[in-house]
């Protein structure tokens, strides 16, 4: 520790400068490399296009988040990937990260809806639309409704995930279920308690409402 | 910047010393203070059976779970608290921070599941159970589901949820219908070429199953 300390200390304002110098540069390389991966690989095609900002059309935007399901059953995730785009062109990507980010909840729509969010600086995907390698799960199917995307293109469908045992389908039969014939136990409790915090949002008048 | 170099390469070996004891504190401050504020504000009576390690029992935790619900209206986000618990104790809290933290996937169900499987290190919460202030929407059920939580207690349900103008109930009625009856639009894209990823998954062997 005292070592490192002494060292740092010896530093001079010149070296210090270079170092801030390749620190700059580093980090316009990891945003660069990051922008890269965000966009995965693409076909020559695929890359002109973007690169002359013209649309792609459904098929291509379809085989962009195939590519990424793909590649990410190599990167350790599920195969599972999806694109939000707008007019053509894509605003954001994601992939199946359960297990390797310790999430259950990072299916590929749901990291796709909170990239594009976080990119458009918004919580209201109007205007925009998703391709999904697969037929959206019921929690990613309720994402796609809560940031409001505009249609939902997908390949795989939720008998195909089955047949690779994804829970997705038992899910849906769930979900059809009335509460007391769930596999899930469920109970009501306090709900006299709770509602005060639903009167008090109907009270509020500078709320923003979604 | 050139002054803040030179005064920086001018401090002494003790004082650096001195500045990373200070560093540890202000560290373990705000990993307090950010403990503190996930759990939130209790009754005296919850905090000296937290002190004293004592398991709360279920009308405790869901009332947790309500007060965080009260207390994000004043907070600008959605009327919606969660709570994790195992064997009694609480594990993470949610609150749904959709407007305010731009993410649509921000309920108080999914906050809270992210923030017990970032805590526990797993993407698997059997063991644990989950007090939530209002019915889950479909998104959040979903994500109980793959969460693997044991049980789910809830206080508000979907119909005082669509009192107050949120869509869950409208979410509910959407997934219940055929792919064609629904209020957005589908279609079906690239099958075929989809299934690639599902037939490497079936063949990879070292795979991490969920």
């Amino acid at each position: 520790m005292k070592k490192t300390a002494i060292s740092f200390t010896k530093k001079t304002t010149h070296s210090r400068k270079n170092s801030y110098l390749s620190r700059l540069w580093l980090v316009l390389l990891l945003v660069a490399g990051g922008w890269v991966t965000a966009c995965g690989p693409q076909s020559e095609k695929e890359a002109a296009k973007t690169e002359n900002n013209i649309p792609m059309n459904e098929e291509e935007l379809m085989r962009k988040a195939i590519a990424l399901s793909i590649e990410n059953v190599a990167n350790g995730g599920g195969p599972f990937g999806a694109v939000i785009a707008k007019d053509g062109h894509i605003i954001a990507t994601g992939v199946n990260r359960v297990t390797a980010n310790h999430d259950p909840t990072a299916h590929a729509e749901v990291s796709a809806i909170r990239a594009a969010c976080e990119k458009l600086d918004t919580f209201d995907l109007s205007g925009c639309e998703i391709y999904t390698s697969c037929e959206p799960c019921p929690m990613c199917l309720g994402a796609i409704y809560w940031a409001r995307l505009d249609k939902m293109y997908f390949a795989n469908n939720k008998d195909d995930a089955k047949q690779i045992d994804f829970d997705d389908s038992f899910i849906y039969d769930e979900l059809a279920l009335p509460l007391s014939e769930r596999k899930l136990p469920a109970e009501i409790l306090l709900r006299d308690e709770a509602l005060k915090a639903f009167q008090l949002w109907r009270e509020k008048t500078n709320k923003i409402e979604y």
